[in-house]
């Protein structure tokens, strides 16, 4: 045997027998590889998210076999494809999309890749809806077998692969312009920005976003949030997150894939400056209550 | 050893810790075992929906045991029962209510069967709710490690096991008179129709369903359908399903499980004729503006 | 190797590829170990929720490592643990919020507890927020491989973890007042009342709960209820539930997680009596319209 694991990320969801059909058809062809299910809840048709969320897992996975489907041009004009990265310490394998490019490139790029092609390979179907059951799980299957890349199907240039993309960060007018890249479980907004880009924007940030403008907090940990307080956290993948202490941060700031968020220095901020001046001035305008005025 | 995989199907949900706890309860008693997880989101007591997932994925199965677990009567007059199929290759654990049927059938009916009444391969339980716990789970794991069928209880009649339903379709007033089976995590509606049954009424068919008509054309994967475009493929699991492309036609559609749909040539489609009399007779009617009009 | 199995809960939820991530972890550090999913939707933060599905489970699980994470507090002030139970038959390992404890104690009690200060059996992190992947995985991985309890941190006295918080019933008024533990997938909802409490209150028994009043009959099963009747069962873990036949006893009559619920013998109903005195007098109160009146 080449390989005695398979990491399987899809957009199947839980309902169906989908993702358990899949983990059948590799059982099947061979029997003592172990099958490690990354998430199957990726939304429907996201390559966008299903490659974040590969790249994020990417240093953590076992060596081995990636079997990766988000796949919404499914029989059309896609190629499958199975690609070799780390000289051969893992194959990723999946549609053309653009949903493995992140991760070949977190694993130092693509060494070489075929196209599969080679239907012995393949399971013999009605039509060609299901890949994942039909292409991808037997060529994971086989790989681990130890049956070589190339018998798979056609040698491809791997720099023709689809790109992933991934948005960068950007300075307009003062501000460091960035975007939620992935909200968690618990409500927290990634950020695409390394916390080194901020260390000179001081202890709190303003946060400008759909219109809205809020103040964070950089906080080592949730806990340290007071309630209601919203907080920026290096989070476990070593990037900006925004936060809240046992709540939804997401939810109460409006936040999701894709949203832009502008970061500048909250002591430079107008919105708080004139909540001070109004604070003060209505306390100048309330008198004292005088013996006349009653 | 006599099995070394169980293949696992519920509607316990994913939320509660039951299916975790049948995979241990399995474990203790047949450590070497994998258990498969088919899925565990059948809907609550849907012994209809848990049958058809149950046959979708049967011919995918590795031999091995079958524990299929929706069970409404539970701890009622329902039988609990294990079926034996394919001369030995696979048994289905299960309640005798219909959920096995289909699937059993598929492998070529039941060898032989059981009433798993041998109280002393059940865990001792405070209440009977949770036979998947307490009956079906230590049975599957004993049949693995090589306990005999019939010492798992009283043999029974296989041919007096509840059946399936398997809707079929019929011809009524020159259409096809058909039935959704299943609408799957992308909103395809799969349909209870064998492709050759339409492939004499041509490249377009009329659907008639819940009041609405739409006519839907038939391609072999769903990228070659435009925006707003309905579609027939013919699906994975070699049914006709009624399809969008990048989106829900259950949603869009008003399709749900057990659906009637009505299909028929669309050239003969009495809905579009009237719409094309209308088209042309507005244009008629719409006069050249005339000096004399102004 | 000292333990072959992980038994693994958490908050994670399944959208995200936590879980995943903690399996590939688990494998790459100790390859032979099965990782047996309990669930991972516990509510987040529900610290209390966690603890007892830990503890329904309890008596059923694989002999081994549990993992457990449920960790509002993470990063922050709260320990991260391992305790030891059952002569070393099982460690759990989480933080030390009290969501071991109920488990803990049903296991006979924590032999011996540590602190998992010793960050070299950790993953190197950028940030403190997902212990699950970078402490307690690892932890759970080496003890599995033979690393003894003593060496993943300080010895702390057991004694010191923080409790569990398990409700009891008391009697007030010639009432039961017990309390929602846990609605389970079904809708029924469990009771923190031994059947035995309530063998003295006859056959049927009147409940009262937020401001409402039923009558529940004891049966042995869902299916010896009718439609529309409530009814008690004794549930699979031998404690008191509330339920209907095929449809959820919690969404029809408004229970959740720690509503205060009421029994007391159905033919001692004061609120029962109230309703039909008050049906009474209100037909009395309604005079016979006459030729006067009008």
């Amino acid at each position: 045997m080449r390989y005695d694991t398979v990491t399987f990320l899809s957009d199947y969801g839980l309902v169906d027998e989908f993702v358990g059909v899949v983990h059948s058809v590799i059982r099947s062809l061979a029997p003592e590889v172990a099958v490690i299910d990354l998430t199957h809840q990726i939304a429907p048709f996201d390559v966008r998210g299903g490659g974040l969320a590969l790249a994020r897992a990417a240093q953590y996975l076992c060596p081995g076999v990636v079997l990766a489907v988000v796949d919404p041009g499914v029989g059309g004009e896609r190629r499958a494809v199975a690609v070799e990265v780390g000289g051969g310490m893992s194959v990723l394998v999946g549609p053309d999309n653009g949903l493995l490019a992140l991760a070949v490139a977190l694993c130092g790029g693509a060494d070489r890749a075929v196209e599969l092609t080679a239907d012995e390979y393949h399971l013999p179907a009605p039509g060609p809806t299901f890949a994942g059951r039909d292409v991808f799980a037997p060529a994971a299957a086989h790989l681990c077998r130890g049956v070589p890349l190339d018998e798979l199907g056609t040698p491809i240039d791997p720099a023709g692969l689809l790109p992933g993309v991934l948005p960068v960060t950007h300075t307009d007018d003062g501000e460091l312009v960035a975007e939620v890249l992935w909200v968690d479980h618990y409500g927290n907004a990634q950020l695409n920005v390394d916390p080194a880009e901020v260390d000179d924007l001081g202890p709190a940030l303003r946060l400008r976003f759909a219109g809205r403008t809020r103040t964070a907090r950089r906080v080592a940990s949730y806990a340290e949030l007071g309630p209601g307080e919203v907080g920026l956290v290096v989070d476990s993948y070593g990037l900006l997150s925004i936060a809240t202490d046992r709540g939804s941060a997401a939810t109460e700031l409006g936040l999701g894939p894709a949203t832009g968020v502008h970061l500048a220095p909250a002591d430079d901020e107008p919105a708080a400056r004139e909540a001070v001046t109004t604070a003060v001035s209505l306390s100048v305008r309330r008198p004292e209550p005088t013996e006349e005025g009653r």
